[in-house]
Order: C-alpha cells, then sequence, then structure tokens
C-alpha cells in the first residue's frame, strides 16, 4: 500500500482522537482524563515518527533495499498500535475505546487493510536476514559533512568505548578523564555552542548523531554531553554577554564540566515548586542554601546550573532564577570540597560514569553574576527552554542504547546454536530482531525531525517530548528482547546486554519521566500553542 | 456483560485461531510458523486464564465487591488483547492477522462490544481506591487448612524475609543458615512429599501458596525450595523403594539441599543434546565427565540431580539418563571440596541468595546406586515430567514477585507527592496499580488452576506452560510499572523495586523460556495430548 495513503488516514484517526480528547477537556480537567490525554499523546506521537519513517524512506529513492521493508513493517506496526493498543507502559495499553474513537479506528483499520490484514512473518524474515548478511538501512543524512561526523564519532566509539564500558560500569567507575579529554578533542561538548564562542556551531541534529553515536558504546559517554549541552543552552540563549564570553569557551573546549542542578528530595516532576533558595547578600555574594538529589556529575564537575528561589514571595515558578554557580573539582578522597557543600552518592543499576549524588548545601557561596541573564525570577522558563533540546539529546541517547541492543541481539544470535542451528533461524529470534531494527530506525527518523524542528528555531517543546517518549520506549523494548535472545547468559553480569537492560530502563525516568512528557504534549496539541 | 458469555466468545475465537494454526501446519513445520503457533499458545493461555478468573469470581459469590470488577478488567484487557494485539514480548505483538483470523476477531470483538467499547478509566480508579484503603480481593481458597498455610507463610515472611532479603541481595550473600532451617522448620522442602517419606504429602496447591507466600519477600526464598521439589518429584515419581526410603526424608525435613544439574555451556533450551557423560564403571560406580553450568545452589548442596548422556549410541534425548549424585557441602573458602569436581560463581543481575554456578566435572565419582529408578535412557522423560511441577511452582515464584511489585508501588504512590497530592490521585499511576493487581490476580488463578491439573494426576506440560507463560509476563510488567511509580528512587538500588525488577527478569528466562513455553503449548494442544 501507499505509505502516503497510510499516513494520511492516521493522520485522520489522530484528528478525531484530537477532537474526542477536546471535548472531555471541555468538562473536566486534563488530570482527571490523563489515560485519555496520553493516550491522545502517543497517538499523536505515533503518526508523527510514520510521518518520520515515511520521509526518511522516501528521501533514500529506494537505492536501499531494506528501507521499505522496514517502512513497511513500521507502518503495519504503528498503525496496528493505533488500531489495536498502543502501550504507553507494560501494562497501560491505550485503545480507541478509552478516547471514545471506536468509529474512528474502524475507519482507519478499514483504509489500511492490506497493511494489517497481512501475515508479514516473511518480511520480518528478510531483514533478519539482511541484517545477518551485515546489511543496514540507510542512515546517510544527504550531506557529506553529517555523515563524516557520523562516521567519525562511530570509529571513536568502536576504539575507545565500547571496548571498556562494560568494564567501567562493572567497577562503578568513572568515566577516565583521558576519555573525557578524547571526547572533548572531537568537539563533543561545544557542537552546539556558537563558532564565536569557540563552540563548532553546529545543529541539533549533529549533536542527535554524536551522542547516538556515543550513546551506542555507553550510554555514559553520549551522557556525558547533556550537561554541557544544558549549561550551554541555557547560557547562550539567556546569559548576559560577560557570562557568555567567560563560560562558554570553557564549556565547549570541556575544560570545564558542568551538572545540572534541580531536582530536590521533595521535588522531581514538578519542578516549579522546588524549595532550595539562594539570597543576594549586600555584597552582592548568592548564599545556597537547601537540598538537592539525582545530581549526575555532581563530584567531577566544575560549575553548577543551579535552579533555586529568590523571589520567595512569588507563587510556584515565578520565583525560580537561575544561578551559574562555581564548585572545585572533587576528587576521589574529596568529592566537595567547597565549603557549604556537601555531597552523598546514590548508587544506581545502570546509567554509571558520572555518578549521582544526594547534596545539601548550607550557606554555599556564589559569586554576584551568578544570576543567569541577571535577571530574577526567569529560571524556570529559561530551563524548561533549555529541555527542548535536552530531551532531544536524550532521545538520541535512547536510539544509541536501542541500536546497541540490537547489535548485541544479532551477534549474539548469530554464534549461539540449539537444536542444530543458529537461533537467529527461529522466527521468535528473527521477529524480535527484525522489530528492534524497526523501531530503532523509527526513533531515530524521530529524534532527527525533532532536532531539525529545535533547528528552525520554534518552540518545540512538544516535538521534543515526542522523541524522547519514543525513543525511551524503543530503547527498553530493544534491551529487553535482545536480553531475552541471550537466555541464560543475558542474566550474567558478563554479558554486556545485562548492562544494556539496566542503562535503558533510566530514559523512561529522567529529562521528564515518561508521563510527564505525554502530559506536555497532550498540553501542547490541545492548546494549538507550538 | 456475562462474563460466562465472554468467556465462551473468547474460546469460539480460541478454537478458530487453533483451527487455523492446524492448517498451517499441514503444510509448513512448526518451526517456520513460530510466530502464529506461538501466538496460538497466548491465545489458548489468554483464553485459560480468563476460565480461572471467572471461576474465582464467581467461587466468590459476591462476597468481596472488588472481585467482580477485577474480574471485568481482567476481561476486558484480556479480550482486548486478544482481539488488539497480544505481547508475547515488547515488540513482539501478536495480532489476529498474524495467523488469518481477522474474520473471527471481529466476530468475538462484536460479542464483547459492551466490555470493549467502554473507557474503564473510573473502575481502574475505583479498585486503585479500594487498594489505597487497604482492601484487597479475595484469596480464599476455601479450605481453611489452606487459607491457614497461606497465613503462617504470610507472617514468616514479612517476619523474616521481607526485613532483610534487599540486604542480602545487596550483598550478594547465600540466604543464611537459620533462614533456611527456619523455612524447613515451617515444611518447605517437603510440601508435595508423601507423608510416609518425611514430608507433609500435599498437594501442589498448596506448594503454590507456599512459593507464592516466600517470593514475595523474596525470589530467592521462594526459590530454594525449587530444587528440594525437582529432587523430590524426579525420585517420588521415579526412584527405586531404596532411593526413596533414603533421599526422601532428608530432602523433606531440609537436612539435604539439592541441586538441579542440566544445562550445559552449548545446551540450555534443547536439552535432549546435552553432552556430559557418565560411565559405569566394572564396580558399578559412576564416572562424570564435562561441563554444565547456570547450576543454582550448587556449592551449598548435598545432593545433585544430574541429567548426563549414559547411552552415547542412542539417539538425542534417549541416551540420557538421571543420577542421584552426593557431594559434600561447600564452604565459603572451598566452594567444591569433592574431588573430581569444580566450579566458578557466574555474577547476576538478581535472584541472588543461592548463586549460580558454572561446573567441571573431571572423573567426579558416583556411587553404583545413583541411576535414578535403576534404569538407564528414562532421563529425559523423567525430567520433563517433573518439570510440569517445577514450572508450576516457577508461576508462583512470579506471581509473589508481581503481587511485591504492586505492595511497593501501593505503598510509595501513597507517600509520594508532587503537584500537590500523592501521585496515587494520578490516573497513570491509578492504571499502572489497578492493572498490575488485576495481572497478579489472572495469574495467580491461572497458576492454581494447573497446580489442580497436576493434582489430579494427569499430564499437564501445556497447563504448567502456561501458568509460567502468563505470571512471568505479569511479574515483570508490574515490576516495570512499579519502578516508574518510583520514578528516580526506583532506579537508585536502595529501593527495593529495583531489586524486584531485576528479579523478574529471569523468570521468562529459565525453566523454560517464554519462548519455550509457547512452543510446548502449541504443539500440546494442537497434537491434543493432554
Ligand atoms: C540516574 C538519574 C540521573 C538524574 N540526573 C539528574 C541531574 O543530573 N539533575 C537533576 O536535576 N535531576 C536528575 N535526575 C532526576 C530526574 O530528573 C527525576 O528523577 C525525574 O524528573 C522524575 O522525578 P522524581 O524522581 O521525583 O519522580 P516523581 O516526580 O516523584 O514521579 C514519580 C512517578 O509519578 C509520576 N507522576 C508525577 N507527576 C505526575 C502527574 N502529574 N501525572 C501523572 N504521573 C505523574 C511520574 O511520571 C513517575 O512515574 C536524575 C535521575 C536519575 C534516576
Ligand atoms: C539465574 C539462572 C539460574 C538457573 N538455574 C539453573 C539450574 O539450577 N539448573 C539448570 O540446569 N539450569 C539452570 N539455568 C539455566 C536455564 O534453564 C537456561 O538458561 C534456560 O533453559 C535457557 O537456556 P539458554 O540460556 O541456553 O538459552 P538458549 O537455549 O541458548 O536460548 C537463547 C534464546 O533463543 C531462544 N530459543 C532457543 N531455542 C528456540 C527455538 N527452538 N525456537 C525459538 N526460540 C528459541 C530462547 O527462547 C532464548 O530466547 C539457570 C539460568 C539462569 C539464568
Ligand atoms: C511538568 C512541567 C512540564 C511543567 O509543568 P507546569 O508546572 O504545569 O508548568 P507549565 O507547563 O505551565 O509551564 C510554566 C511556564 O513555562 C512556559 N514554558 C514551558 N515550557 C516551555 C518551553 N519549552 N518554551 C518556552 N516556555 C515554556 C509555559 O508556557 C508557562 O508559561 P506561562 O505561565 O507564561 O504560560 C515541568 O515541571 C517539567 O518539565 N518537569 C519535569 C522535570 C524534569 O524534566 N527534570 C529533569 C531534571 S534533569
Ligand atoms: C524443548 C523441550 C520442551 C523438549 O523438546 P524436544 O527435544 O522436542 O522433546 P519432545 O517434546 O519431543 O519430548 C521428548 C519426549 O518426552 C516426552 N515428554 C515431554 N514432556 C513430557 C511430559 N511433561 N510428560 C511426559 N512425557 C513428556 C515426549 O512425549 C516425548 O516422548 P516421545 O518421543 O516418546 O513422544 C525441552 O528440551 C525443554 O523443556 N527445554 C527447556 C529446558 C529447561 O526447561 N531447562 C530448565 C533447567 S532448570
Amino acid at each position: 500500500m501507499d505509505l502516503r495513503q497510510a499516513l494520511q488516514a492516521a493522520d485522520i484517526y489522530r484528528a478525531a482522537s484530537a477532537e474526542a480528547l477536546a471535548a472531555r477537556l471541555a468538562v473536566r480537567p486534563i488530570d482527571h482524563e490523563q489515560r485519555a490525554a496520553h493516550g491522545f499523546a502517543w497517538v499523536a506521537t505515533t503518526v508523527a515518527a510514520l510521518d518520520a519513517v515515511q520521509a526518511w524512506c522516501e528521501s533514500g529513492q529506494g537505492a536501499n533495499p531494506l528501507d521499505a521493508k522496514i517502512a513497511a513493517l513500521a507502518f503495519a506496526e504503528g498503525i496496528g498500535q493505533l488500531v489495536g493498543g498502543l502501550a504507553m507502559g507494560q501494562n497501560e495499553i491505550f485503545r480507541p475505546a478509552d478516547l471514545g474513537v471506536g468509529a474512528a479506528a474502524r475507519t482507519l483499520a478499514n483504509s489500511c487493510s492490506d497493511l494489517l490484514d497481512s501475515d508479514h512473518a516473511a518480511m520480518r524474515a528478510e531483514i533478519a536476514a539482511a541484517l545477518a548478511d551485515g546489511h543496514w538501512p540507510s542512515e546517510t543524512l544527504h550531506d557529506a559533512d553529517l555523515d563524516a561526523i557520523r562516521d567519525q564519532f562511530r570509529r571513536f566509539t568502536d576504539a575507545e568505548i565500547v571496548p571498556h564500558a562494560h568494564g567501567w560500569h562493572l567497577a562503578n567507575a568513572l568515566i577516565p578523564d583521558a576519555a573525557v579529554r578524547a571526547m572533548a578533542d572531537l568537539g563533543t561538548f561545544g557542537v552546539c555552542i556558537p563558532e564565536d564562542f569557540g563552540g563548532l556551531g553546529l545543529s541539533k541534529l549533529v549533536m542527535c548523531i554524536v551522542t547516538e553515536e556515543l550513546s551506542r558504546g555507553w550510554i555514559g559517554a553520549g551522557s556525558l554531553g547533556t550537561r554541557s549541552e544544558i549549561a550551554g543552552e541555557l547560557i547562550a540563549m539567556g546569559g548576559t554577554d560577560a557570562q557568555k564570553a567567560h563560560w562558554l569557551p570553557r564549556i565547549a573546549s570541556g575544560e570545564i564540566l558542568p551538572t545540572a542542578v534541580f531536582t530536590e528530595p521533595d521535588v522531581g516532576s514538578d519542578l516549579g515548586s522546588l524549595q532550595t533558595r539562594a539570597r543576594q547578600e549586600a555584597s552582592g555574594m548568592w548564599v545556597i542554601d537547601g537540598a538537592k538529589t539525582w545530581i549526575t556529575h555532581a563530584a567531577r564537575s566544575d560549575l553548577m546550573t543551579l535552579l533555586a528561589r529568590t523571589l520567595p514571595d512569588a507563587k510556584g515558578y515565578a520565583g525560580l532564577s537561575m544561578l551559574l554557580v562555581p564548585k572545585p573539582r572533587g576528587t576521589e578522597s574529596d568529592a566537595f570540597p567547597a565549603a557549604g557543600m556537601s555531597g552523598s552518592e546514590i548508587e544506581v543499576l545502570g546509567y554509571r560514569g558520572m555518578r549521582e549524588y544526594a547534596l545539601q548545601f548550607d550557606a554555599m557561596a556564589a559569586p554576584a553574576d551568578a544570576l543567569l541573564g541577571g535577571e530574577e525570577g526567569e529560571g524556570f522558563k529559561q530551563l524548561m527552554r533549555t529541555f527542548e533540546g535536552a530531551r532531544i539529546q536524550t532521545a538520541a541517547r535512547a536510539v544509541g542504547v536501542a541500536r546497541r541492543a540490537l547489535e548485541l541481539g544479532l551477534d549474539y544470535a548469530l554464534t549461539r546454536k540449539q537444536f542444530g542451528k543458529a537461533i537467529l533461524h527461529f522466527p521468535r529470534v528473527t521477529d524480535k530482531l527484525a522489530m528492534s531494527l524497526v523501531d530503532f530506525v523509527t526513533a531515530r527518523e524521530l529524534s532527527y525531525a525533532a532536532a531539525r524542528a529545535k533547528d528552525s528555531g520554534r518552540r518545540c517543546d512538544i516535538e521534543a517530548g515526542m522523541a524522547k517518549l519514543l525513543a525511551a520506549r524503543a530503547a527498553w523494548s530493544n534491551a529487553d528482547a535482545s536480553l531475552q535472545i541471550h537466555g541464560g547468559n543475558g542474566y550474567a553480569l558478563e554479558y554486556e546486554i545485562s548492562r544494556v537492560l539496566c542503562d535503558a530502563r533510566i530514559l523512561n525516568i529522567f529529562e521528564g519521566a515518561a508521563e510527564i512528557q505525554a502530559q506536555v504534549i497532550a498540553r501542547g496539541l490541545i492548546e494549538r500553542r507550538n
């Protein structure tokens, strides 16, 4: 079937869902209609993903025969989910009846009956066979520079990250300074920082490629840049000229490693209600008191982007300001040498390499020029705008993890024999691999679409949320499937997939949990904001 | 809607699926039609589960108002999955078109339109609210003795396991000898061993209750009995009188801890092809050579039930025999003191407390009377019959894990506040809890149904496979949902749910991977064997 037609039909279903949701929200607040609203967000995300896949497939002009097969399966699966049930979580299957759009779903099913009423087993087998022969679908971005950047980071990752990542994980080690330096030399920390300030001045699309390739080796490697991206964006978009001149070149070069200090013990998703206080003294100096938690890379970092309440009388997020707080880098023996700041490590399932900390601030001092942009009360919106890029970057991390899971599953399935043949030849293994490839490509293309939207300069929290939502699911389901392919060995710490499963699990939680992304998408679309 | 009617409609769909599969298998071997065959297995499992839920609900006669709600949601969800997509794995959604039974699915959907076309949000909210108020659905087995046994093991678990399990897990410690002793004193290891041989002589249903309650505290605790169950069944069903008299009382009392030695480095699912050799010497003594792996509790155990090839000329499984091989219990400093036997630990994500080992046998000796039943070539079938009980026991382990995940999610959701209220009040959290409860009850009732089938004395690998398949999925999805409810804290090793997620992941792999269960079910049903 013509994918454009299918896309159109899916879009009509999406519109019907939007209408149904709007009708509900006219009588009840969104918090009472979350399943319906978030289900709609997933519907819209699925349709956006199909759109991205279709555009990708067309842009390849049939040069790679795998592409059309993957696109066809992505459509069969995506529309199958729209019509039959979309897994927002493993036990939260959103179905048309949840929004009262059964009739629209039947119309969609009828328009796409040739896609939906076929058994795609043969196509899945062909895709897995192609993978087994070393073929991959197109990944060119039709731009030699971009493709060269991917290639460079892929080679770096294969040489410098893949061979060591699992050992670093098992030892709960910090990513070695030398690896950080090598990544800095490649420009990793300044991809999107303007050239005038020492960065590469490249697009979010490039950030995606870089992040995806590094995360394929290890989520820790692909995440080192997250904090530089956040600090870089905050400062580039909202900093004073002096702040830009001082910080951006150092962040871009990797001389300064930032840490993002937002979450508190009692405040995660509802960031606007945070309580850490910062007061300005007569001298102009800032004094910070409060507790933060889940702060990645807090010890081995030099600069905190710290969100605190400076206007206690302003309601909610309006009282929050962003501070740029320098701190001395910690060492193994003294993780937090600064006066007024202490911390303790939070041990975690995965996502190691930078370490997570709970922090306590007792009259920690920050210089007079710490206030981002020199303006109080702007911190929350500054951060929300920054989260767009951070969430797209997180989607790219998920895409890299999703790919690694597939690679490991494929390698294992090629070499492991049972019942007299490589297990790759059993359809249940074939299917896992083929669908992992489909989900990886789909998530990747949606993340690129979000990056392009961001590069166009418009507000894109909806697109960023969609990319993160879908890519996190793909990383998790690919890791789960690949571990299953590994059988008992998947459960052994010795095998890399056991780590990839743990790494993948974070993606649905941080940078805004899956439920928060769905809420942002639903609200944004219903209010027709972006 | 009347659940009996819905069940009938679902059963008609199951029959149509069976017919469609049979038609395919008439032309192509099952290994080429795995998606279709395994999908059918999942369809049949779903229908069997609904049957069990319906029987459970009816048996309660409406005394507990929660029961009917849970049954209704189980039906809406189960039939929703039959019609719209059944997750055999996160990226393997089986849909009617995979088997060409779209028309039968539409008929089912039409018969159940009142169930399928409703928005069940309010019902999920009511269920979660009941949970929040401390209400649970009925669990009585309508037999005071059985209920008393559950109560006894629940109290034991709450007092002796729950407070320590997480610490034991984090330390990768063996379950302390004192805890093993306390479990032995409760009769844990002899539940199904005949009274004549020192056991309790109770049913597989009791084994389920005991296992479920212990596993709720820790999968390690609920799994200690697995090896005793396997050894006890092997010997009770296939042993000589002397073997029964010698081993069964010691296993029942917990004096002897057995270990199950089947899997090899190159042989997991395809157990019939294993290569470890045992030769009988002129003296009658057995000599064992070969490698085994993934052997749980291999060090701190006294008896191996070891499957080895004794008839090298017989083809495949026909050459295998089961040996009862005594071994000295290892210590922390000398894990494998026996001559001819060495081992190394395999570190794992979860399922700790007994430890896993790769074993090497170099002329390890076993006494002349080691051969189970005194007959060679019977080992594989002896084991397959035993696996029925072991898989039902594994289903019960999964049920306990599924419940613990729900309990932890519920506790967290009651206490964690965001956006000014306990997160329990957000529908996305509510839904996860309500569906976790539904899936837990459904898996539990299906495992009881399998236990009752086993207690009736007939071959029941189909029922056992179904129970394990569904319960393992419920444990995994409940753990995943509960971790999500915990937000970032779910990712911290400090929180119990991080362990429960890891523990849950094993259930789809060992005792026959999910794909193997589906194969057993499909083949069994198609051949109308049981
Ligand atoms: C490994 C790791 C690294 C991290 N790194 C950093 C960092 O460097 N800097 C930093 O500031 N933070 C960091 N975080 C914190 C992270 O951003 C938060 O964990 C995340 O925002 C979720 O907040 P929470 O953990 O408080 O969960 P909560 O907000 O308590 O949420 C718990 C559950 O309730 C759900 N929920 C909450 N509100 C709603 C609602 N309105 N509707 C429906 N469901 C809702 C959530 O989706 C979630 O499932 C990190 C966390 C982890 C685990
Ligand atoms: C923690 C743990 C404890 C264990 N304890 C014990 C123990 O005490 N004693 C013991 O003997 N064993 C034990 N095992 C081993 C366990 O039983 C095996 O891991 C399991 O049977 C799967 O075998 P495998 O790991 O070799 O996987 P494989 O058989 O190699 O399977 C790999 C993948 O291929 C799939 N696959 C294989 N064949 C087919 C097919 N024909 N069609 C479709 N898919 C197929 C599988 O489903 C799986 O997804 C344990 C394992 C673990 C992880
Ligand atoms: C939940 C969440 C989306 C905000 O919800 P909220 O408190 O209801 O806030 P709103 O969405 O109403 O946004 C507040 C203001 O910021 C603005 N804003 C939000 N996102 C924006 C964006 N991407 N660009 C520009 N402005 C934005 C809104 O328009 C609103 O402005 P207004 O009041 O002038 O209309 C936010 O707290 C969040 O992202 N939480 C997750 C935390 C997280 O990701 N942590 C990761 C730490 S690493
Ligand atoms: C895959 C698997 C089901 C067997 O597949 P297989 O080699 O095709 O063997 P079959 O199913 O044909 O069974 C072989 C024989 O045993 C018999 N058999 C199998 N299960 C039986 C049962 N539950 N009761 C009685 N007999 C049984 C069969 O009827 C067959 O007998 P036949 O040849 O006389 O007809 C088996 O190897 C298995 O369970 N693998 C998983 C391993 C596992 O669970 N390991 C856990 C270790 S802790």
